[in-house]
């Protein structure tokens, strides 16, 4: 009997194990209290541990509840969390989809390194997630009950999350983990937002240098917990000022780096060029969360915006630094065509307004009858994520298949 | 009746309910693993929930026992969560004492707030900390298991903190925490060292300019989990080669701020004034922890090293920026006396080597025939936690009663 070290087990769906449950909970209709708490989850959810000493172990299927953490765990007090937030759609044609899932997989990964806690094969995420919709899906005599089939167009939010829920309080990094899938039924914001007869779009708040929500050589590149939770007072301030996100600026010279949730989006002139430019804040800064929508909406507009595009005149896409002074300036200039921001929870939403200090930049009217290039492109992904317009098969939508009784 | 709103309920530790374990826990030995597991809790632990509704209700205090948190609880996601670190000593005369345990209340309600968690009247948290160890104190026929009234020197980790544990995936201020204080025997750094025949002092590895702990307009003086998790892979990284924290150094001159879980101090001779100076970096750049102990060293230093104290030379107390550079400097040209870091985890250690990048700045063969300002200093803080050398009434040493059985 040798000594070698034991090899430590990878993340595998394949061996998922499945305990269905026997109490199925109400489904919250649209718009009432228990979708807008964004917090009543579906009947089931996926968990997998991990440990230092044997990695990963079953994933499993099983009826949702509060998870028994120790009081000494180190996701309560080192924050040692991340998570993803994706959605799964329900298309015309009746399937399931995710948009591509294997990016918020890797990024989940990449996450979970920063914040010391496991690594794993992340191409694994997306069949996890299927097996929970699976679940959650027809079985006899009880058809899909959170995402109907006859419901194209509707979706739900999945929150991939892992933690640290060892019994560690010394400051190390953590020996046990947890990786969790919960899916949750979200209220839709633009909808909600048209209903109030509102014109659609977000009023963003412009950091103050005091506050400051990431540095270069920090981590506000990945989806750490601890990113989140010291932005909030700025959130909640803004909230009470009326405002829907802050835009965190950054540096001296203020740096536009992207808005709470979101990432941040300018169509504009360039005053050098005369060129129309869609613009947004660069990655290899690391001060922003590089976007799956973010790098999907780049990719569209790389392709299909380089040429006219119905009445929608030519844009080069850049990645570049640019301030809130530039913004102001082209905004007095009449050279801002349209702003949006992209994200999983947000989608692409028109920002109406930007709030600096005294100054109000009102981009709704700077630039509502030259705008459509946001609409296009939501209309473009829409069309892949709920699989219609002939996108059916587009590699960016990962359909998940009914589950197979056996 | 009127629609006034309701009267949120302060933080009141006199009305504290109490149930008591009938399953005592085994306390563990000294250099025992479960011991250096540093997560072995006593039998019980005090729990007051919090609700934006309706404030805090009644502190408990329970048989110590896993938490059953919501998958969605803020704390799992976003960070909501900090703590303090505080210890409880066994005195020679046998009392029970905390460390100006007012200034960790204080610290602790700044912090939460700053994680938007909700804040308290700091007076109260001592009192429940006080009832928690009188619970874990005698009883009939029971003696103080946790820390023997005849053994002096003893302490117990006190964890105070406060996390938001409602089901709350959205981005927003939690609604729902929980306020917990946990007591854990943790075992004492500066005897294992000792014990294991080393030169005494840590090894400190100076951080790189592409990894910062914390930066301006950020919470790096708040003890939020969130400057942990994110720092735990440098942590790692440094132990890995042997080192036992980061020295963490921020921006272009890489100024020295503190070392992980610890402040940091030099005594050295100033090179433009020729004065003996003790200096640790400042707090009005928010980029270090406030800490206690580093609070009492700079008190302590003021009051008793104005003069010739004993065989030791006056020093002049300074809290001002400086870098490696400079630390650098003052050890090729021997004008270092010694170094050490204060924390109530490492207390008063002294700090053997730095190392930046290549250059090993071997600290205690530059100091050691001269050092003795950081042994002065931890005996004084010694004779007020352990109540001796006249320091039994010391106005930083908090005593704990027994509890009247009533």
């Amino acid at each position: 009997m040798g000594s070698a070290a034991p090899t430590l087990a990878e993340l595998d769906a394949s061996y998922i194990k499945v305990t269905r449950s026997t109490n199925l909970r109400d489904v919250p209709l649209p718009g009432s209290p228990e979708e807008l708490s964004h917090s009543h989850c579906t009947d089931h959810m996926v968990t997998v541990r991990w440990t230092a000493s044997n990695g990963w172990d079953t994933p499993e299927v099983k009826p949702f509840a509060n998870l028994s953490i120790p009081p000494t765990a180190s996701c309560l007090h080192y924050a040692t969390e991340c998570f993803e937030g994706m959605k799964v759609y329900r298309g015309q044609d009746g399937k399931l989809r995710l948009f591509r899932p294997d990016l918020n997989g890797e990024r989940l990964d990449g996450s979970s390194k920063r914040a010391s806690l496991p690594g794993f094969r992340f191409a694994e995420l997306k069949h996890l997630i299927a097996k929970l919709m699976q679940i959650d899906g027809p079985r006899m005599n009880i058809p899909y009950r959170w995402l109907p089939k006859d419901q194209p167009g509707r979706f739900l939010y999945l929150r991939p999350t892992v933690i640290g829920n060892g019994t560690q309080l010394g400051v190390q990094t953590p020996k046990e983990a947890l990786l969790f899938i919960i899916a949750v039924p979200w209220p839709d914001p633009s909808k909600k937002k048209q209903e109030e007869g509102a014109p659609h779009g977000l009023k963003l708040l412009a950091s103050q240098p005091d506050t400051i929500r990431a540095w270069p050589g920090g981590f506000g590149y990945a989806k750490l917990g601890a990113n989140y939770g010291p932005s909030l007072a700025a959130h909640g301030r803004a909230q009470a000022l009326g405002f829907d996100q802050v835009l965190w600026l950054f540096g001296e010279d203020r740096k536009v780096t992207e808005a709470g949730a979101s990432n941040f989006f300018i169509v504009w002139d360039n005053k050098e060029t005369g060129k129309r430019e869609l613009i947004t804040a660069p990655l290899d800064s690391q001060l922003i969360l590089p976007g799956v929508t973010r790098r999907s909406v780049l990719e569209l507009a790389r392709t299909h915006f380089a040429q006219p595009c119905g009445k929608l005149a030519p844009v080069e896409v850049v990645e570049r630094e640019f301030t809130i002074g530039d913004i102001e300036e082209a905004w007095k200039e009449g050279r801002i065509v349209e702003s949006f921001v992209s994200g999983t929870a947000f989608f692409i939403t028109p920002v109406k307004l930007i709030r600096n200090g005294n100054v109000d930049i009102d981009l709704l009217t700077a630039g509502a009858e030259r705008a459509g290039y946001a609409a296009q492109i939501k209309s473009w992904l829409e069309a892949i994520m709920y699989g219609k317009d002939g996108q059916e098969n587009h590699k960016w939508g990962f359909v998940i298949e009914d589950e197979i009784e056996n």
